[in-house]
This record gives C-alpha cells, structure tokens and sequence, in this order.
C-alpha cells in the first residue's frame, strides 16, 4: 500500500516515520486507499530548519509578494476543486454540494484572497508613529506557524488552507501542517496546490510543509521548540490543553479553539411571538452538518412556562423525524455517546434520540436532553460537558433569577445569543441577562442562531478560556487574526534609511492606514 | 510595632494574616518603622470578591467617569508628592531629586493622565463595524486585574500607581495591587492617595485595593483564580515564572516582565570617530541608578580590533572611578553578587569591580566583565545571565561573523541596540546584524542608549519571552498597554438601541476613531 510522502523544505519524500495511519471513510466505514505516515522529531527537526530559514527570506520580502503567493494558490484551489471535493466527501461524509462546493471551498478561496488583499495592503501592522520622538512600532511576522487543523472544515479550517494558515501566512510566517488525521488525503492535496503555487511565485522551501499525525511527545516538543514563532490549534480540550502546557513552558505563544456549548435564551415573550418558526430554526442550526461546528447551539436555555414546553414538544418532534446525519469518523461517534452519557449520568434527561446509528456509517439519532435550571446548578461543570455533533441539551430555569445564576456559572464560549419579543416585552429580562452573558462569550448575538461565522473584519471567533486560550483574539476574521502570529517590534531613533518603507515619513502606498501622533491617516509625516 | 492594615472592599482593615515583614532602608541597612502583612488566602479571596463586583459596576460606568478618577489620582499625588518621596527615598535609596521628585513622579501622573485621555477618548478600543453584515466589534474591560510591581521604580512602575496599573484602569477593569516588599510603605501612600480619590469620584469599593505580601502558593493562587481577568508582573525571572505556570494552567493571561541583557552593539567605525564621547556615554547609562533599570544595557558586543581595546579601558577606568550607588535591597546586592560569579565561573573574566561593597549600604563596585566571542558560544545561556545593577559584560567578538553568531544565540530581550559611524562606513556590518537583532528584540534603536523608555504611543516596552511572555504586547505606551487588559467583544445583528454607544451608527463623540468597513475614521455610520 502506498504511503504518502511528507513535504519538508520544499520537497515530497518519504518521512522517516514511526509507523502509519490510515483514513476512513465515515459513510461506509471502511479505510481508503494508501497510508500516512506518523512523522517522528526528524521530520519536524526538518520542518523547522526549513520553516526557520524561510522566516528570514519572507521577512526581507515585500509583502506583495506573499499576497501573489496567496492568490495564486487560491487559483491553484480552484483548479482543483473536484479533485478536493471528492477526496473530502469521501474522508469526511459532508456532501459535496452544497456544503463543500458551493459553501467551504468558496469560503476557503475568500479567506486567502482576503489574507492577500490585506498584506498587500499593510495597514494590518498598524503602524504607530511618533514624529516628535522618532519613536515608531508596527506589527511583524513572529516566525514559523505550526498548525493543527480540526476535523469539522476539511477546508476553511484546514491546517494548510484555511483561517489559521492565512492569517500566518498573510502576516509573512511560514507554516508547518499537521492534517487533521481524519482527512489526510485532503489535506495532501492542498499541500500539493500549495506547493505549486509557491514554485510558480518563487518563494523560499520550508514556506508551506506538511506532515500528517506526530506521536503526542512529538507535537508537544514541536509546538515549545526554540524555532517556532507560535502555533494555532482547533480541536479537542484534552490534545489542546497538553500542547498549551507544553507550549505555555516555553514562552511560545499558542492559539487554541477548544470547545463551546454556545448557550441561546430563548425569552418566553418570543416563543409567545413564533414558537413554530423557532423550533424550526433551531432544529436545522442545531442538525445542519450532524451538529458538528463549532457553534453549534448546544445549550438552550428557557424559562419555565406552557411556552417552553411546547417549544420543547415541537423541537423533539423535528428531531425525531429529521434525517440523521452521518458523524465525521469513528472518534466522534466514540466520543459523542460518551459525552451524552455523562451528561444523563449528572442527571439529564434524554427526550429523543437515545442511541447510535440510524444514519449512514457512524452516526448517532439526534439527540436532546433536558434539566431543570437547579440540577444545572447543582453541578455546572459537568453540564457543560460539549456533545460534539446532533445533540442539544435544554436547561429548563423556574425564573429569570435562576437564568442569571446559570450564565454566571457558564464557562468561557464562542458565542451566546438572546432571543426576545420584537414587541419589546421581553427587554426587561435582556437586560438582566445580558451583561452577564457578554462577560462569558466572544460574540453576543441577537434573533440569531450561532452557527454560521461570516467572514468579517468585525467577526470575533474567539472567547474567554476554554473556548480559546486568550479572549483578545479571534481565529476568524482578517485582519485581525494576522495579529496573534505578529510581534510588536519597536524602532527608536533609527535612521531615515534604515526604516522600513511601512514606517518611513513617505506612506508607501498612499493609502495604508497609520496612528501618527494619535490620527489614524493615510498621509504622509508631515515634517515641521 | 504599628502592623500596617491592607486595603480591601474600600476599607483599611486588619490583614487575616499568615505573618509580618519589615521594610529596610538599604543605604543604612536598618529596618524601618512599622511592619506589614502577609496575606493569606482570605485576604485575596475577599478582595477578589470585591474586584469582581466593582467590575461589573465598573463595566456599566461612561468611560468618562473613568478617566475623572484617574485624574483625581493623578492629583491627590502631586499634592503627597514630598511624603511619597521621603518615603520612597527611605525604602530604596534612590535619589530625591531628580529622580524621585522630578523624573519618576512626573512620569507616573502623566502615564495616569494620558490613560484617563484614552479612556475618554475611547479610540483604544479599535471599534471596528461591518455595516453590511451589521457585525460590530470592540475590545472591552477582561475583568479584575492584579499587578505585581517591580522594585526598581516605586512611583512609574509601583503596583497601584505605575503603567499596568494605569492601563489596567484606563481599560475599565479594578485592580489588585501587590506591593513590591522592598518598598510597601511607599505603595501605601499610593493606595491611600488612590482610595481618597476613588472616594471623591465615587467609585465602586474594589476598585483599587492592595495587600502587601502573599505566600508563594497564595500569589499563584491568586493569579489562576476564576474571578480574576489578567495579571502584570515586573521582576524576577524565577518567581515570575512560578506565577506563570499557575495562570497558564488555569487560562488566565499573565504579562510578564523578567529579565533583559539589553545588547549594546559598537561598530568599529563610530569607535574610531567617537570612543571617548561613548565611553562616557555607556558609562552613564549603564550606572545610573546603581544600574537598575529592566533596560540597562547589560552586554556590550564590539569586534576584535585596537579600538575595541581603547574602549574598553577607557570604560573600566571610568568604571573604577565613579561613584559607586546604593543597591536596592539586600537581595538585589545577593542576587548581583551571585550572577557575577555565575558569569566568571563560566569563563568571563572581571575587568574591574570584583567586589561587594564601597558604597553607602546595600552596595558593589561598578563592575566590568569581559568574554571573547568564542567562548560565550560554548556556553550562551549561562553567559545570558542577567546580573541585575551596575554591571555589565563586554563580548568581544572575533569578526562581524562571529557577532552574526552571537546575536543568533540571544534570547528574547526588550531592547536591543547599534551604534555605527555617521560616514557611513559600517553601514554593510549594519545591514547584517540589524535583522538578527531585530528579531530577538521588543526595541531596536540606533546611537542611543536604551536606559530610557519615552512614555510614547509608538513605544514597545516589551519583547520576545523570556523578556516578557508574550512578543506582541508592550507594557509601556498609551493605548497599546491597555490592550493587554481587554477582551475582544463582537457583537452580532443585535438591536440598534442595545449596542454599545461605542458601536453605534452615531459617533459617541463625533471624535472616537473607529474602523468602519475597512476605514478609519471619525464620522457616523452612513445609512445606504
């Protein structure tokens, strides 16, 4: 069977592994074709030479030149895309359209072309200057980026094509690639469009490298190495938290998306409104994609009253009657019924959807569970307990005082929303909640089911920890998610010739935005 | 023996105890009156109680309100000026004029003012609006910040008065303050001037509040605490680390500030053009205040060459003639004492200034070590010891290549610094060591010393670990400290009327900069 070459320092070759993988397809259950290899230190020891060396070239480089790099292999994804949607389909179950065609490729495209435009543009490095001191600062690359992609966007969030490798990359570090195990091949194929693209626009080996699953040691001694700059991780807590020790122990810097359960309120003057419409809305936030996002509504929180029950009662009838999904591999499946069991061992009740299977492959029926507002409180810390995937969990609250005592028991999440009567006559209680919820979320939303994370200068895909390891961050959204991969590097009575053209009295283009002297301005220092 | 009282909840009281400690005047090696506290468990956690409600009431409050007591504070110590700097004077034996009366405390109610200017300002919080999307963003207080101020400057950088203690507020968030031992007298006034001033300006009890001292595992226990948002450190690199490891585990942010060599590169050509002018230069900065400065230039690299020589001598015979300073404390004079022998037993030999002593108090000769480039290679982090006070290393490098190694080798400092000839002629030596430096450093500067750091918006008082804990921070330099203190805040299609004033179509104050759909500006969100 045929193992899959890793690529380091521009270059596909046999990895010196310490042993080999396979992928699976989900909807089947039955490994695909060929082998990954499971890279050991050489192979990082390698990628980091590489990546180190390629920090250098990159950063005497103009930035239009990383944009190029960026568009082109944005184009070179395009050229692509049935090759990508086919092996993605067959590694992961999501459908080919619309989710991987027609939604996550496009986004993934955006993504970099954005991450173009604004290094092109440089006005992300927020350049500060102060004439009269001849003190001036701005935002710069921060050295190799070691990325560990998630399982759920094969695309969009992919270790060597989605957020994290743009904003990395757009800041003018080089990446290291771990593949989500799950999608290998996929992840093989963006390296490869990758690597074209990097050939075609001549930028330095060790710009864009690749490998697919290290041993834990491994990745902890790759993520704390003197090398890296810093390091971006979706996934699960547990692999999370174990490479933020190791990375913490350093002093390097890692950005981490853990885990949400995404509370939603859900206002009794609302359900008053539009119960069905509601319960509908839900339902397909919560299923769409067998629930496997991120964001997905995974708490909903109401008050008790005939309202929530009947809201609850429709809900379980569309959970039950939806079509089950398929879930993205075997750990998923292994990892959603555990996590349902301990949430009903604490005391939640199961209203649908209590067994696995029922859809094609690994697959589980979608599932709800329930508890009242006190037995919540009687023990928050496992009730927030995320079941990846179809399920949602009801916390029932007597009154809007015990509603307020719950989200202040809520752990760091990406996202909370409130829903409330367009009548006004829910504000009362909005205003109560939430102050308490905006302390605990990244992005508070109204009249809005969580799920989808546009791509937005203004997005914040990001949260107190756990959800992610630094609420001043967000993962998604450029440019902002360029400056967790930046330092801050300081020029101080540096001579006129030796600054660099970002920072010089003359605006370089003419349009990049600088602080100069507290006035954000696309002009040049005026000399006085 | 009077036990002072610590500040909690807005009232002087009694500490819950574990023990008491003294504070010494080090010029006379004397304690001094009165004995101070330290906290245990139950101190902090009823002061983070009460942080965490003038949180929630500070986080309600117009930033303006903000900005008043800051300003009321500022005053209240211009008014405890002489008091503050007899005492300070006592506790460190820094100078009374200028430096306690016409450097320091001018420095601190300016770095208070100008965060009271940027919180009413409001333009620190980056308001960046997506009108399309209706996605708006902003960075808003993180919560309770606890401050760990350093020794070396008891008024700009105290735990209640100095830059983390500013920027903290100005962000919206109440701060713990933990005095540094060495001067807890002095941080006394400094709460009793801000505790009247949050009285007269009406501010939530836990606004500001102090203890003294904590145990080991309370500090760490503090810093990892659920109620807490941030904390800042200045000081030592062992105990900052401690604190560290606590705060990661727990996902709390910790900004530190550790150690720094501050590398001070001299070309041969401005040698030749000016060795006098900068052997008095660097003897000046590096002495000055007994050498005690997080930026004192600490190593000295200069190329093999008669002028290097000539250099040298000239700085060790000014060495061997100045006035010696008074150290800071005991530990400050055991722990300078211990570095100098960890740097001579790894092979730098003492140029002048091996010995403790000579001074009033706490004291050691004005010492110079010296190490040839080869030799610092064979063992560079050992040779990276920071040996606090009035101290330094020459590194005598063979050639030009043999420095690229050096600073190759160096670890994260705050600054980092090249002085070459005005003709031009080391400018090719220039071109190869700037980029090395450059990474390795928060600040880079050209022909000045880095002793100082300029209360400046373009300042980076920071750098990559282990200078401080994270490459993209800066502790000096209103408004980018504040952002340390803040937590990303999105906020997604929520109702006009419920949107921060900050975030609304209307600018607040027709001044704020704000980010609207990719362009800074002043103006209103314009309805299309």
């Amino acid at each position: 069977m045929t193992e899959s070459p890793v690529l380091i320092q521009g270059q596909w070759r046999k990895s010196k592994s310490s042993g080999t993988f396979q992928a699976e397809n989900p909807a089947t259950m039955q490994p695909l074709d060929g082998t990954y290899p499971i890279s050991g230190w050489e192979d990082c020891d390698e990628a980091l030479d590489a990546a180190a060396e390629a920090a250098h070239a990159l950063q005497q480089m103009p930035s239009e030149r990383i944009a190029i790099f960026l568009e082109t292999y944005a184009n070179q994804i395009e050229a692509s895309r049935d090759k990508l949607v086919e092996l993605a389909h067959a590694e992961t179950a999501l459908p080919k359209t619309p989710r991987l065609a027609d939604v996550e490729l496009p986004r993934t495209t955006t993504q970099l072309r954005l991450a173009a435009a604004a290094a092109r543009d440089n006005s992300w490095v927020q350049a500060t200057i102060d004439s009269q001191a001849n003190i001036r600062s701005m935002y710069g690359p921060l050295g190799p980026v070691c990325v560990f992609g998630p399982n759920n966007f094969p695309f969009a969030f992919g270790s060597i094509s989605g957020g994290d490798f743009a904003a990395a990359l757009g800041a003018g570090n080089p990446v290291i690639a771990k593949a989500n195990s799950s999608h290998p091949g996929t992840t093989r194929l963006f390296a490869e469009a990758a690597q074209r693209a990097a050939e075609e626009t001549d930028m330095p080996p060790g710009t864009v490298q690749l490998i697919y699953r290290t041993p834990h040691d491994v990745g902890a001694q790759l993520v704390s190495d003197p090398r890296v700059g810093a390091t971006g991780y979706t996934g699960s807590r547990s692999a999370g938290l174990k490479l933020k020790t190791a990375a913490d122990a350093a002093g390097k810097p890692i950005y981490l998306e853990l885990s949400s359960v995404n509370p939603v309120i859900l206002l009794p003057g609302v359900l008053r409104e539009r119960l069905e419409d509601l319960a509908s809305e839900f339902t397909s936030s919560c299923l769409m994609g067998a629930g496997q996002f991120c964001t997905n509504p995974g708490m909903i929180i109401l008050i008790q009253s005939a309202e929530s029950e009947a809201f609850i009662k429709s809900v379980s009838e569309k959970f039950a009657s939806a079509p089950i999904g398929t879930l993205l591999s075997k750990s998923v499946s292994i990892s959603l019924e555990t996590n349902l069991k301990i949430l009903q061992d604490a005391g939640a009740q199961c209203l649908t959807g209590n067994a696995s299977g029922g859809g094609a492959g690994y697959s589980h029926a979608n599932a709800l569970l329930s508890i009242s507002g006190k037995e919540f409180l009687g023990n928050p810390a496992t009730m927030q307990t995320e079941a990846f995937g179809n399920s949602s969990l009801f916390v029932i609250a007597e009154n809007i005082r015990e509603a307020c005592d719950i989200l202040t028991c809520l752990e760091g999440n990406l996202t909370g929303c409130i829903y409330s009567a367009a009548n006004g006559e829910d504000d009362p209680e909005y205003d109560r909640l939430a102050p308490l919820l905006r302390s605990k979320v990244g992005r508070l939303l109204n009249d809005k089911m969580p799920t989808g994370v546009a791509v937005s200068s203004a997005m914040n895909h990001g949260g107190p920890f756990p959800a992610t390891g630094h609420a001043g961050f967000t993962a998604v959204g450029i440019p902002a998610a360029m400056n967790r991969f930046a330092a801050l590097q300081c020029y101080d009575n540096i001579r006129p010739h030796r600054l660099p053209d970002l920072l010089a009295d003359k605006n370089p283009t003419g349009q990049m935005w600088r602080l100069i002297d507290g006035t954000w301005s696309t002009a040049d220092v005026s000399i006085s």
